[in-house]
């Protein structure tokens, strides 16, 4: 029996979660069936049931796989002295999140947005889907934290403020950026840079003796 | 026949609307039928087919309130001069709308942020429901943008920034915060106004001349 590359194995995997991204995108979890998958991936049900026993192995590994990839740009930033200013450093990993997902397509826009609110909603009924979700997420929120406690420690940020509400604040944007595309359709991440970075630039007048001096 | 007084109807009016976003919220608006929320509102099927058609008119009606009532909200800060800070601004509304809606309980927590995300996701097969979301998204949209303009105009902000940007990031700030609630549970509005406030905060060397000057 001819041997298996494990470029072979890995390239068969990509195009079966690709093409239940693409299901799920399209229908929601709920309305799609393995059949779908199959049809939409080109492969047998063999070859399929090789890799994932069904769909909920499927879309928990489309999830684990966004929210790896999202913890480690996160915790790469947070090993930095000081870390990258916030603009940056959520440009950067968003954009590379969607950029990867750019040859999934749905009705002619990018499917990743619509798949990102459609495991929202099936999270709200499949609580093995929500374990996982909370999992990643507590991970990602702890990474911010650090990152935010990176920029106090460097004097860049307000003392006062507990880490993770600022961790919580910028996935939120996030979050909802990602919600906006997928309602109102595509928009550059650099819309949502150059709107944190003129939140950053903000004014405030505050008495509050811990936040950093200001001018 | 006795006369019926418009605080009856208008009490009528939101018994059926509370009932419907009960449906909504908890098993989403596919899966909701006319029936359920005859059953959740308790009232007859003249009852409330003499106010809404069906549930097409029912999560429109929904939808076009909270966006109304957020629409105003935000058109009101657009008419201070200057408006007050998009931290203190982003907690009062979303506050506010949060609280008008805290006796709507699913599971032992809040239906609201389980309601947006299913509508979300119902907008994604709905075209007219994406209808009346884009129109009321553009209108918020509109109002935040002008509030940007009165903090750029009263020297709060850096001017080199489209204010639509801003706009945009303002809302998925709040979108992607109800997200996280109905994914991860209930959270207090302080959490993401401490948030803004922090991002107020930081300092950021940049060479732009058109930043406020800091220092």
């Amino acid at each position: 029996m001819a041997r298996v590359s494990q470029e072979h194995l890995d390239a068969r995997r990509r195009q079966i979660l690709d093409g239940a991204a693409l299901c799920f995108a399209r229908n929601g979890f709920h309305a799609t069936s393995m059949q779908d998958v199959l049809k939409e991936a080109d492969l047998s049900a063999g070859a399929v049931y090789r890799y994932f026993k069904g769909k909920e192995e499927l879309i928990g590994a489309i999830v684990a796989e966004v929210l790896g990839s999202v913890r480690a740009a996160f915790e790469e930033a947070a090993r930095q002295s000081p870390p990258p200013p916030p603009d940056e450093l959520v440009a950067y990993v968003l954009g590379h999140t969607l950029a990867a997902r750019e040859s999934l397509v749905v009705d002619g826009k990018p499917a990743f947005p619509r798949l990102v609110v459609q495991v929202w909603t099936e999270t709200l009924r499949n609580d093995e889907l929500a374990a996982i979700l909370r999992e990643g997420y507590g991970s990602v929120r702890a990474a911010w934290a650090r990152i935010v406690e990176g920029y106090q420690e460097a004097g860049l940020m307000r003392k006062d403020v507990d880490p993770d509400h600022v961790a919580r604040t910028m996935i939120a944007s996030v979050l909802g950026f990602i919600a906006q595309q997928s309602l109102f359709g595509p928009a550059p991440v650099d819309v949502l840079q150059q709107g944190l970075r003129a939140l950053m630039s903000m004014r405030y007048d505050d008495a509050a003796p811990s936040g950093p001096a200001r001018g």
